[in-house]
């Protein structure tokens, strides 16, 4: 069998929370302005009712609402698929299979949680929700979600994608949401960065900055978080919940669980379900794949740190590259970001998630590699976990072991094809020179 | 129930072949050089060899080869999905059903076909396949279907996508393939068209004769077609026997079929496999939906004609606004062609077939609000098809008709979102101004 469909009706009902099944709880965040922990208050305030509650929630399972898991029958369950041309070329005696998150109508895996997101603010009373987004993955899945539970959204993007990869950003005004640049003239800590620096390009974290300033200046906005918090990743376990039910049905364990990861709401998505079976002692490898160019996991330290880049966020216990860090423009735009999910911080502490990382040029050699292998173009950020895979699976050929690698094809690439563009014309580098030109400041939205 | 899967065990064995149940058969092929019908001989020097059989076969039922069937696993069968929010919106009794062609690696259903014809390119013994696209949708299905087959491939693209559109050109060079602007520097034709007209954007038109010329001067290749031929509906028909089969599963019958028309590839698919009912006295109606700019089923008139701008493709009998017609720049570049598949001309001719066109205008309108509503954000042809589909089902609300439309959801937007932000920004006109300037001849491909 190459392709393992699930039906319609075996969407999960249950969200997995791993939280009571950690060997420890992970530290709790911390306000800034007192340096002690947050406050229920202080969470609800910024958050979703519901997700403030969901966030240290110890409840193992969490029932998915009835509307949310209609939303999802727009495209789950999502097919289990073996990439056996890949296998042949690499004359593996590995399986590799990839769960195709691709196949949502807004491309990637983030919508998942954006529906979750969007039905509980609706659920809770809030007017808007206020979201930051990189590439746009998260923007484009916030859309959509705000749109379907019929919800006002604004969005910042960063400003170098904003002006430079508008495809996303016209999805997004498609489905209704507005937009704006970050850094820009929407709030007083964009207006203070462009002060500053006219041609400032912008990051996720002075996006979650401004967006963060808006919700606190306005009572009916809630933020929304596409990666980073443990509801996210609790929205994102029916990724890992239909694989196991997957591969089960055709009598397989997973060896190797792997995916890319900016802050890791795709590698917690498809990887917690099974932490259980790890901590009773199944040989299961759990791997991220970074970008060399920012990699939190494998070059950052485990410490205090603030999730924006002004400290309005919570400070955080996780391997981080320090709040200020800019990464440099690699094309994995989600992949961006100075620190990790605290989740996936804690359990690579506790030594039970290995990490890689790898330049720019050999990802989108694997990624070109697979598309023409197996059909599908994979974003730059699932290119990465394919760049992983290759080196797993070479492995398994060198010791002859036939282990069963399951890798998370988190979006697809379709938006991304410049980039292809540049690699296949030998252009592409390791590091791409920055760039990024700011559009003069007169006669457009900043 | 709101989506019918099949199981990938559902893959149709076989194509179902229209011909042996039309009334009449189509007209000849005419070789313009002599005005006679064309012989066997050249139809093999021109295509490949299996294709030129399939052309004129009267077998109804055609199997499917085992390849070709392992290759359409990597996406089908593909998911019918009710269209429920469509429904409540429009208030409409109707049932709206779409068979979602975009879940193919590129995108659109054109990968049906491409499969087949890199299949038997193959195995009968050609090196190249040459073929025209206009926005890529058929360059990048036949380029992924070569790098599948091991195939070289060369495609012209129409010279004003080639530069304004990249997004697929790149894809088709990920997969491997030779992109080369139409008109442009590697054809006697194409370099005759620009140096009559620097500025030439193109058209498939001029495509067609720079593939036909190349394969005249290189034994090694042959045409691929992209639409148009008896064999590439017989292809497409698995469109509509998955269609039938899911439709039964939940005991409708479909009272309306309805799909974009540019050759007709995605109606014939859809709606060729339940001709036959029609004819037994089954009230369906199949309804084509034409851009209003070009619309040779509504507009044009039936006769022989090129199918080419050269006169180097044979001559057929179809609807056809004339091969000297240059299409105005509407962003449905799939459906920018002066005539329609003679298959599709003929059972038009026979009164089996409705046409209706639209501007531009009001397709945007149809695919946006469909995007808002159903998550999916179409390709501009298939919201040609959803722009009479909201108008179908607005009459059945009239007349409180519940019927069963069914319609082809042939493609995706997400490469075509620039046009959607042209919307969005109320630039969109009903025609573009033609604002395809050449780029300077020196120093790029052309």
């Amino acid at each position: 069998m190459d392709r393992v469909d699930l039906s319609i009706d075996d969407i999960p009902t249950r969200w997995y929370n791993v939280l009571p099944d950690l060997p420890r709880l992970p530290e709790k965040y911390i306000d800034n302005s007192t340096g002690a922990p947050v406050t229920r208050e202080y969470l609800e305030r910024l958050m979703v009712r519901a997700m403030a509650g969901q966030e240290s929630s110890l409840e193992r399972w969490v029932t998915i609402p009835e509307q949310v898991r209609d939303a999802y029958r727009m495209w789950r369950p999502t097919p289990l698929i073996r990439a056996v041309a890949l296998e042949r070329e690499l004359r593996t005696p590995a399986q590799i299979w990839f769960k195709y998150e691709a196949s949502s109508p807004t491309g990637s895996h983030k919508l998942n949680s954006a529906i979750a997101q969007a039905y509980f603010a609706k659920r809770d009373g809030h007017r808007r929700l206020v979201t930051d987004t990189g590439a746009g993955q998260w923007g484009s899945a916030l859309a959509l979600a705000c749109r379907l539970m019929d919800l006002d959204l604004l969005v910042f993007m960063v400003r170098a994608s904003y002006h430079q990869k508008p495809y996303r950003r016209h999805l997004m005004e498609t489905y209704g949401a507005e937009v704006r640049p970050s850094p820009g003239g929407a709030t007083r800590f964009g207006r203070r960065l462009l002060g500053e620096s006219p041609d400032h390009p912008g990051s996720e974290a002075t996006a979650v900055s401004e967006a963060i300033e808006c919700v606190h200046d306005d009572a009916g906005s809630r933020l929304a978080v596409g990666a980073f918090t443990n509801f996210c990743l609790l929205h994102h376990s029916v990724i890992g919940l239909e694989t196991r039910r997957q591969l089960e049905s055709i009598g397989r364990s997973p060896d190797y669980l792997i995916a890319s990861v900016g802050c890791g709401s795709n590698l917690g998505g498809l990887a917690l379900p099974f932490l259980e079976d790890k901590l009773n002692g199944a040989d299961i490898t759990i791997l991220a794949a970074e970008p060399e160019a920012c990699a939190p996991l494998t070059h950052g330290e485990y410490r205090l740190d603030f999730a924006d880049s002004e400290g309005r966020a919570p400070g955080v216990h996780t391997y981080t590259l320090g709040h200020d860090f800019v990464p440099p423009p690699i094309h994995a735009g989600g992949l961006r970001y100075h620190g990790c999910a605290p989740l996936v911080g804690l359990i690579r502490r506790e030594g039970l998630l290995d990490a890689v990382a790898y330049p720019q040029t050999e990802v989108f050699k694997a990624g070109a590699e697979f598309a023409r292998l197996q059909g599908y173009l994979p974003a730059p950020e699932t290119a990465h976990a394919i760049r992983a895979v290759i080196e797993v699976a070479d492995e398994c050929k060198r010791t002859g072991r036939d282990a069963t690698i399951v890798f998370s094809y988190s979006g697809h690439g379709l938006l991304d094809l410049p980039a292809y563009g540049r690699y296949n014309a030998g252009l592409l580098r390791d590091v791409e020179a920055e760039d990024f030109v700011a559009p003069r400041l007169e006669g457009i939205a900043v």
